[in-house]
């Protein structure tokens, strides 16, 4: 049986009745219906307009809205409106605002000025949602609910004086005493001992570099506040309402997606990625389909052409590309697709954002675009409907608190969504179907598992990754992974902690491999070496620790050594047999062309080696989204880039738009199209 | 008759007295005759001397300089030292002190330290110009007056609690009812709603950007207050003195200097454009004769040489430059042509700026500058004194409201001194007369009316302009003109509002066209376009709205169109008869060298159809300023560039130097030369 | 006889007692026996460790560890802790913290978040610098202390209340009388004219710059107040050790070397200069050989490999390199060569910084460059101790009140310590030994004294350059030397003031040449001016002021002139013969490889006639160190560069590691190679 909002493709917008009248959305709608849009998202930022005072509160005009909507045949998800506060929150309290690292206190007029952890803005927020909930809660047409608006966005920790006192107590709570603390941070370093826990200080402003484990906790505690404070709203929204609830979210933003879409419904996210960076687009469909897994997500804020605000705009999105920016989030198992905002801002920061329809009622730039995407939506609708996308047969892990170490040690400003993104695009330049999946996710179905730039490996990670091996699946670990503590601190029995152990290696020397000339060689290909780097002694049998010893346990050996430089004969790519499976080393990050070489070659070949078969010979630039129907499969072939190009269908197929017979070998997309071939 | 400051061409310098005994002035007394120097301007940081303790006031001493200087030939123009504030005005009460946009209080130190809206300040302020006014504006050898020093050089808007209360009787008084500014606003976007005008915040820190209506209004405001304290200045010396009042200005400054000037008496700049942006000192000329049109301008300050402080130095002007400089000047309107300063400055933050004499009483290596300058001077100014400029044929609007309005919103870092000076740089490169005009300047006497980057267009301006149009005149509009309302959103009834129905277009499309390869097309000529754009479609007779209706009015015409891009066949240019003239809307800005070459194109074509005869074929770098005489013509020929050039004469004429007769044709000017025929 | 650490070459690394425990220390031990160090040094950040919670003071334990290394033969330089005061002293205590020039407080969490003026700060560094010299001054195996750790390194001028009070008092000392200030400073510029010391701000936030004169004289304030701060903890170690005392600086922090070494016993220095930027390395040994002139200096931390930290990491240095590194020292005058750290930090902000042994016990990539070192210590350690380093003939002048001045002037970004290191590796290049000397150096023994970027010039500088000249010496003056008074303003009686009537010679223009076309030729050379200059005109005899006449004077020459540009024929080099010796003025800096060239040939002309004989003929990138012993010389020869060379020995000699004979001509390093000749 199909989920509440599992029964149609959607096709959305932004809508903002807080800002026009009667008339305005009257003509809205009509145009919305001739468009082909189905389902609007309305107010995240609509607070000052149901409250305008304190106290005094009416949320029914929302309730109307929604029933013509409804009649319209226009669905509504409605959010909580706690991205913005009204001035009655702010003025006069500077102590309820968002304090920067800096120590600034940022005012009222822009968006995320409250601080989130600030109980009497907690305290207000469950009062106007719970209004929300049960007046609009039961409504027909009422589908879901959003919270607030991009957690985080523009703002990271804040440093206000209520977070100083539960940082405390959360530290505390982690730790139980100031002696574990100390003992897990080394306070003694720079004389940074604590002798109770209301003296840690935030990471506010010093001469040099904040403690590593300050740094890191704070982030952690930070994402940890935020998703309780999506909690309480979650908690509120329950009690009237049994709508799915979701948030919109993006892996630029500074929250822990695991953890703030636990008790969530739904993934969503927001992008306005250029049109020359689509697998920075396409990033997003392999990693939210995972988020919640079984569940359609959700696009739920994307331009219509091009985004702007008063300081910046982007480049229009070239003719065609929304509609493949459709077709493939359809095809890779969303479940909507939604525009920002439907008509434009008037007024305000965004006024030159893109949107549908011009603040004076014409069809912008964009408007071509949302008519191509809803010709795609009917054409596919049944045809996704009846399928779902496959699970992968590659897994690679994504972790935002992998991101919160490196943002405390960026070492040569490396930049998670960087490394994480550019990783992604050789599996999709591969043609090799994938799953980005959280720290959490379940390994089941998998064949290779890929984790890079994870500073800290949890134990509970460790195990279930073994596991995974064990019962038969290739694990490829690194760069820049397991490195740290929990704590944010060098392992002390080895350098790689327990993993090392596992790996059946040593780890001869840590250090940063640039600029020291060292070449790696492996699969038959050199290229230069990069990054902070960790080089490999493979150990025998006897070297190697308790942990991972079994009858089914080999020794280890080199696969990639290290040419020239300081460390010549070290190893750089290790690999284990254990149980069933393999346990690869990447300790290195080949570079330039030649790295990129060297990189697929080795995904490549574990791929073949792990009996990777979801896999597509497609010229770089056209993807294929395989889902799964009754007794059949279909493949959506997507040309992103512009550029057109060619998939080889290993068999005959069907057109499933024409149902003519395709046959098997090359088969041509043009310049942003798409096809659709069953099997 | 000839007013106050008319009957010579003043040459001057900015003197210290303050900083150096006696001794030394009766050098630099005898340096400046030597050197031709027949005007000082002093007193504009001298506070502290006249008043080293509060209330403690004698400036005696200045009658007795100004008698000295007046007994050598030398005239004074005599400043309000307002721009620093002694010491005892500051110490202890930094609620005087300006506040930056990041909430940092300002110390004293450098200047302009103090908030102009303090109250406490403004009374200081006046005490100490009324005894200046008082105890020297009868004297012989005074002959003028300037405010303070380059009002809002270094500090933009004042972030005080001061100026905050008076930003809310100021909105108060502009928009009547808090419900009005919402409603003009349209504040509830973010939920920034107001229930009340002390709830209103200055632009300070935020986590994304402020309204864009606010922070417009921010800049009025503030521009309007600084006016205010300069009237309140006036009031002061008008009390005791009918000599003329001025202030040292640039369009680099947060003034706007339309309202700034209303009730001064004649215009003043100060410049320190490198030789190779001469236009950049040209378009000074151009602009400050028609501030205060019919009274010769001032170039209160220029270098020697070179400028200088403790953190930068210019390059020193090549031999030569200065004296085009003046002669420019001169010749385009000035009444005096000014250095800063006369002697060096022997401490403080500009030791290393350029002079004429050194800090221990030698010439500089700009003194033979001077010493060129004073040459040319007296060999013009009976030429020049039996002349005066020519009003130019076309004008182009030159608006600090626009330039509010772009600070605003800078989109890719637009700058407007930039935009406007890049501009004007065509005008002058193709031999085109210009008047550079604020938004309020009478239209009479042009034929050609240019409005570029002014994002706000007054239904006062647009009547003007119309009516302009109407008797005849041609009006270019445009880019980036008209999209914004008088509150910095967007209309509502069309992209451009009323503007739009007057030019018989529907503006189909508003987007940044940059990087959509939309090629325009126009005048035979194709080029690149960029920047932010609206492209339009000329409507028929029956679609224009009645506000231009009339039976004059024509339909509207596509002059140029896009080729390719996401809008081919939409017009760039547009063109409709108005009454006996045209409305010519630019939508979009051709870019590089193609793009230039068209602009000049459509430049020359408006200028030829609106009979702009006012045009001399002269190599770029060499210009022509035409003065009129009783019954002849001068035309003032100057190399600006260094390069040498030459003009060609229509007719044979007279060189007004040495009276030998020039014919008719190419006449050659060498490297910084100047020549003057009379026709 | 020698001083009490000068009986051996020691060789060490900085140790953390605090941060492991007794096992770790024990291991610890046991290799750095094996790896040959044989000292340590500890406790700079141990505060914390000593004295967990205010007035719980415990230093036993490090008796303890001081008389194990003892027993192991490593010795051990303690520190005072006061770099980094524990949580007690600031928490809740924002007024002992330092205010940088933006206000803003920096906190715990980091180091030097103290205000090292604070009164309290100072009372508690006092204790426990007490108990630490009372308890571990007697102890065999100790043999020195260390202040503090890298005074100023992240910090400059301290902004705070306690600083503001004690910048009153020091000025009121300096000047006397409010009046001398204001006249000295010129402060009735900018109306900045003081009524009492208590109104003088110090150099904060300010709408433009700060007055030079209060700029300069913080900044001098700020490094003497330093230098008391490290007398008062000299003079508490006294009460109870006589071991010698050091600190280890930096050229690149704030502080006044020359100054704060006064009471100190030995010169020390930290550098992590990377391989490739070596001069930046090398220059440090002919600075600190001088600053304690007749004391080894330490070379007190440096990179095993490489430098790093969560935010940065530096290339690991090539093999062989650190070898080269400690040869150089050792020769050049060093007694100590020591590691930064030994064992890899385990947590903190400087985790991946290089070390010795890493965090889990393993030799990291810079164990084999220690075991090199070791080698080489022990191979070179007789032959050094019997010898030692020749003075220079040529001096350098090194000031930091220098650097003041042009950290307050920077002009166009002009960097200190880039000018310097670049002037003084073109001497390198030249192959002149040569000393680095702080300004109150005394000049005996010298031939040629160099002079660059010393805008100020004291009086008794002054007086002993003179004498030295007198007495045969050649003195170089410039560029931008002498052109500032003591309070930061110009001379007023001539440019350059006393010295420019000593030089016999008119400035008769001082301006910024760069980008004026002026080519300066000299040597039968011509090469492009840049910089502030000046340029000159030799006086007659009759016109040479008092101040230098002598018999012996003679007229001033010109050996340089500017051609073209502004000012054709003046000169920028003269020399003036004064008593038996030689002024030479270099007014302008020569610029690109022809500059490059000229400054060069200047350099070797004035060697050449000063009598200079301790030059070497050696391929750049090697170096000769060039010591003396008992009736015999020694050459320490050194490839720096890694690329290996030649030098050409004068004469036979003997290879005093072999004992074989070298012929004269030509001797061949290889990379990274030394040899040490005997002659």
């Amino acid at each position: 049986m199909k989920g509440p909002l599992e029964g149609k493709l959607y096709h959305g917008a932004a809508l903002y009745p807080e800002l026009w009248d009667a008339d305005v959305l009257a003509e809205d709608i009509a145009l919305m219906k001739q468009a082909g849009i189905n389902v609007v998202r309305m107010g995240e930022f609509i607070w000052s307009r149901l409250e305008p005072e304190e106290n005094r509160i009416d949320v029914r005009f929302l309730a109307d809205i929604i029933q013509t909507l409804h009649e319209n045949g226009i669905d509504t998800i409605m959010c909580t409106p706690t991205a913005t506060p009204p001035i009655w929150l702010s003025h006069g309290h500077p102590e309820r605002l968002f304090v920067n690292e800096k120590g600034e206190t940022l005012g009222h007029g822009s968006r995320q000025h409250a601080c989130t952890n600030n109980a009497y803005f907690r305290g207000r927020s469950a009062i106007i949602i719970e209004r929300l909930a049960q007046e609009l809660g039961g409504l027909p047409g009422l589908i879901g609910w959003q919270l607030d608006n991009e957690f985080k966005a523009h703002v990271a920790e804040c440093m206000c004086a209520a977070c100083l006192q539960l940082w405390h107590s959360w530290l505390e709570q982690r730790y139980g005493t100031i002696e574990q603390l100390n003992e897990a941070w080394g306070t003694h370093i720079w004389s940074e001992y604590y002798n109770r826990f209301d003296q840690i200080p935030q990471p506010g402003a010093t001469p040099f570099l904040h403690h590593a484990s300050l740094q890191t906790m704070y982030r952690l505690f930070s994402m940890e506040k935020l998703a309780e404070f999506a909690e309480e709203q979650i908690a509120v929204i329950r009690r009237h309402s049994a709508l799915p609830i979701t948030h919109n979210n993006s892996i630029a933003f500074h929250v822990d997606i695991e953890r703030l879409f636990r008790q969530l419904d739904f993934g969503a996210y927001d992008t306005y990625a250029s049109s020359a960076n689509w697998p920075a687009y396409l990033i997003n469909c392999d990693l939210w389909r995972n988020v919640k897994r079984g569940k359609p997500f959700w696009v739920m804020e994307t331009s219509a052409s091009y985004s702007g605000s008063l300081e910046s705009y982007a480049t229009p999105h070239p003719a065609g590309y929304v509609r493949v920016e459709a077709v493939a989030a359809y095809a890779l198992g969303a479940g909507g697709f939604c525009y920002w905002p439907w008509r434009q801002q008037r007024a305000g920061s965004e006024q030159p954002h893109g949107s549908v329809v011009s603040a004076w009622g014409k069809k912008t730039i964009g408007y071509a675009n949302v008519v191509q995407v809803e010709q795609a939506r009917r054409e596919l609708e049944e045809i996704l409907l009846a399928t779902s996308p496959m699970q992968a047969q590659l897994a690679m892990t994504y972790s935002d608190r992998a991101k919160a170490y490196l943002r405390t040690e960026p070492l040569r400003k490396l930049n998670h969504r960087g490394l994480v993104t550019d990783f992604y695009a050789r599996l999709v330049a591969l043609g090799i179907h994938r799953d980005l999946i959280t720290e959490g996710s379940e390994l089941g179905g998998y064949k290779l598992l890929l984790t890079p730039f994870v500073p800290f490996l949890s134990p509970d990670y460790l195990d279930r990754a073994i596991a995974f091996v064990r019962e038969g699946g290739i694990w490829i670990v690194g760069p820049l992974t397991g490195g740290r503590t929990e704590h944010h601190t060098w392992h002390t029995d080895a350098a790689l902690g327990k993993l090392e152990k596992l790996a059946g290696v040593e780890t001869t020397f840590v250090y940063p491999i640039d600029g020291t000339d060292a070449i790696g060689q492996a699969f038959g290909l050199h290229a230069p070496l990069g990054m902070w780097s960790s080089v490999f002694e493979p150990l025998g049998g006897n070297d190697i620790a308790g942990a991972s010893a079994s009858d089914s346990d080999h020794r280890a050996t080199a696969i990639g050594c290290v040419h020239s430089g300081l460390t010549p004969g070290a190893a750089f790519i290790t690999e284990r047999r254990i149980g069933q499976g393999k346990l690869v080393m990447l300790g290195s990050m080949p570079q330039g062309d030649d790295g990129d070489t060297l990189l697929r070659r080795m995904l490549l070949h574990y791929a073949d080696e792990a009996g990777v078969t979801l896999r597509f010979e497609a010229t770089e630039g056209t993807i294929v989204a395989p889902r799964q129907g009754d007794g059949y499969v279909i493949w959506v072939i997507i040309n992103m880039d512009g550029a057109g190009g060619h998939v080889t269908l290993p068999q005959e197929g069907i057109d499933a738009l024409s149902g003519a017979a395709v046959p098997a070998g090359p088969l041509t997309v043009g310049r942003y199209e798409y096809r659709v071939v069953r099997f």
